[in-house]
């Protein structure tokens, strides 16, 4: 099969494991059962729980104990991108063609239904325990790994993680701050980076990889993602409008400071090339199959939508 | 001691537990951390903690573990109230005689720093493996029993839990909705029980105590819950504007539908004193030191504000 067969094919996969975990709408509350279903299944490609799968099968992970975590990234994904759409914020009506949780069910409802899911996010991954609690047998994985793998969760989604530069984003937007360098790349590096991060490190943690594997893992993970962002830079200045869903310069006209706008167009080209490549040659060098992880990751900055 | 002198003496211990967790003010998302802390410092009597600490002492409990845990779920009950008082959810400026977080850091920063609080509430509960890890030792508690814990924490605080009550609150007030007594039951249950449920019960688990006793334990907080709540209403009709610092019959402006509205103010205060007398019967029974338990409960649910 070619890369887009055997990315629609995992896609597939990964859409019915994420699936698995959803709350079942019934009971008093059910509305905000709905909100979270509802904003769960608006969602795109799934690339986390992605990433995070084929990370744990390179280092030969086997056996459910990755899959609570992989609905539990999501979750936590989704419910950034709920708390992200409101008013309060960036004050969204539609994402992905479809409308936003807080448009469809009320401001209140999507402020409950992000608290919702990402206290569920922990729920979740707590399941992973019920796979790893006697850490015998062949379907289970050593306490100790779903320990760090939680961990990891909370460290990559919290204040020193994805909410960390959310703030600092928010923050310099609501402030008209002109970022600098630093500022930038604290940004990218939480904000985005954060959560490809956990999803490639829980990953290799829960496979049992060894410290200096998990170590380039993080370090694959964090090219990527800097790449990924850049690239989205790119693409608002000479991206393609049908391609990307969503009109070109936008960045430009909110004056935000973007890695081009510091760097050059040029510049921010070579980096994603940079960062790719140094990302592409520590792949290469770990053991196991990763043909598909490799070219997953070189479509995540090729993209052109 | 007398009891109020006990009380003022166990809140300052439990105050400089909970200080000991949060996070420092300084990185680039200082904003973030400061309305953190300003939420989470801006508390009350630290009642969840309190009443977790008093429980795990009863059934024997010594040592740290207990610590991460006591920090989460005030963090938990903070976060809880901070997007409470949101402008698309109750519109609240101040909280006991404090500006409340959105008003002091922006609407924006008030959604971020509740998610952050939310999620640092998980960070800061996963460090009690690290007092349980080997589970050998004085000091160690058994990895198992801060497993339950965490599952315990995260049902009580979620759409099964808190969350789903609040749901039902919301919603039912949004549109005008006569609660019947059903609803109503299950909106005390959850929006009020379930964390203080939560708090009695993972003092009982992190302190070994057996399945029976953990039953009864939750059963104790499940009515006190109740009573306290049903109080509550109470206070809203003949309470003392002075000692509550906020106008009485504010139910009965709103038309909410309370406990006393449903079943009249004689059943509502016996409701009170038969709950309250089967907590109490069930906490005699137990064996353990509890007379500081026993006293904190009736202050609870005796409470004049």
């Amino acid at each position: 099969m070619n890369f887009n067969a055997l990315l629609e094919d995992r896609v597939k996969i990964t859409d019915a494991i994420i699936k698995a975990f959803l709350p079942r709408e019934e009971g008093y509350q059910v509305t905000v059962l709905k909100a979270m279903n509802y904003s769960v299944l608006a969602g795109g490609k799934r690339l986390r729980p992605l990433l995070m799968r084929e990370t744990y099968k390179m280092f030969g992970g086997e056996g459910p104990v990755i899959e609570p975590f992989m609905a539990a990234i999501e979750m936590i994904h989704t419910y950034s991108l709920v708390h992200d759409d409101l008013p309060a914020m960036d004050n969204d009506e539609y994402r992905r063609g479809m409308k936003t949780t807080h448009v469809v069910f009320g401001e209140a409802m999507g402020i409950l239904a992000g608290d919702a899911l990402l206290n569920y996010a922990y729920e979740t991954a707590l399941k992973a325990f019920e796979h790893a609690y006697l850490g015998i047998g062949e379907m289970h994985c050593p306490i100790d790994r779903v320990v760090t793998a939680l961990s990891v969760l909370g460290r990559k989604a919290g204040i020193y993680g994805m909410v960390g530069g959310q703030v600092k984003d928010v923050e310099a937007t609501e402030n008209g701050e002109m970022l600098n360098k630093d500022t930038l790349q604290f940004i990218y590096n939480l904000k985005t980076g954060a959560l490809l991060e956990a999803s490639m490190l829980i990953g290799a943690v829960l496979a049992g990889a060894s410290d200096d594997e998990i170590a380039k893992t993080e370090s694959i993970a964090s090219k990527i993602g800097m790449a990924f962002q850049i690239q989205d830079d790119i693409l608002d200045v000479i991206g393609n409008e049908n391609l990307l869903g969503k009109p070109v310069g936008s960045d430009d006209k909110n004056n935000k400071v973007t890695y081009v706008s510091l760097y050059g167009m040029d510049n921010a080209k070579e980096e994603v090339l940079r960062l790719t490549k140094e990302a592409v040659d520590l792949l290469e060098n770990m053991a196991g199959d990763k043909i598909f992880l490799r070219d997953l990751l070189l479509w995540l900055v090729n993209r052109e939508k």
